[in-house]
């Protein structure tokens, strides 16, 4: 069971890297099962096609990711517009080496498979909302310190607006980052995305600035 | 001859649709042919493979798109920083209709291929990079307006990569559009997008507000 359970773990991490590097449509049972160094059988045994795969490979980047930022620097900030910052800072970072290794699988399964595979569509879409999630309570907190409602009562945005649109710019600077060959490009969109949160805050009233 | 020319075109607005619908992989010469209305034999003899038709497909969406911005009605608009607000209206008020009809099929191809086939990724990002560079006019205007210098000596941006940022804004839009099934999503980062280049040009100095 547990050279099975591995198995199953070994495929989802051939989808994660295969699936990045030439989408989903491209990537066979044939590639996954090669890359994992499992039979057929096994990939069957877990999976019952190859939809299935994708729908589990969109949890499994949902859950290893969520470690990824659970153990990053910006947790450990205490102020809530320093740790969004330090979030876009961790963001802008961790935008490095190849790019099959810093783009996101989800957002690639989701531009391509949306209208053929809902199930893929929904699992990827779920796993982009519930990372942006985590990014709402920093952004009410920075909100409520200035006196604004996160809502948007007192604004004409809110803080669950900031949180999708700063997923929104990451997603589009992978495919930027694609076109232009590397990071460069994406990183200055997350500079871009700083700027303005900083301009946002700046223009809503106190913020940490010259004056006391 | 014009008949030949005919299947081409057809050809083409029929990879703009389908492939926009499922990805590049899936999209078959079949699945092409069958929407033209014409013989394999005429494919080929337009496209000597798939990945030339990508290509033309490209280029082809760079043709139309730059008619359908040069005849849009931000292009009246004399202002610079205005003409740039009016562009953003403009890509919002387009975001409507089925996520099929909005959404861009170079992001689409370039996400999903950009390491398999890098003619067809070269060709997307010219087609992004090409119409980004039409915005970099009224940027420069804008920044010269107030005094900036559009090669970033004044700011830690440029225009240059403030019409690219544009796009990125927009093409993870249509991301995110995909994964909530409609645009509303979308517009709301061009929101966003707006509400920054309001706020980046307001704290630049002068800019059209309660003084004269």
């Amino acid at each position: 069971m547990s050279r099975s359970v591995n198995a199953r773990e070994k495929l989802l991490d051939a989808a994660v890297t295969i699936v990045r590097s030439k989408g989903f449509a491209a990537t066979t049972v044939d590639d996954l099962c090669a890359a994992a160094g499992v039979t057929k059988g096994a990939f069957f045994h877990h999976f019952p096609s190859k939809e299935a795969l994708g729908v589990a490979a969109a949890e499994h980047w949902s859950k290893t990711t969520a470690a990824l930022f659970a153990a990053a620097p910006y947790q450990q900030v205490e102020d809530p517009l320093e740790k969004l910052l330090a979030y876009l800072r961790f963001r802008r970072d961790i935008l490095d080496g190849e790019l099959c290794e810093f783009t996101c699988l989800v957002g690639t399964m989701l531009q391509e498979v949306y209208a053929e595979y809902p199930a893929i569509a929904a699992a990827c879409h779920e796993a982009i909302a519930s990372h942006a999630a985590t990014l709402e309570p920093m952004i009410a907190a920075a909100m409520l310190a200035r006196g604004l409602d996160p809502g948007g009562a007192s604004t004409d945005w809110t803080a669950s607006g900031l949180a999708i649109h700063s997923q929104v710019v990451l997603q589009g600077a992978f495919i930027l980052a694609k076109g232009s060959g590397g990071p460069a490009i994406a990183r200055d969109s997350v500079d871009h995305l700083t700027r303005y949160v900083r301009l946002l805050f700046a223009s809503a009233g106190t913020v940490p600035d010259p004056s006391p």
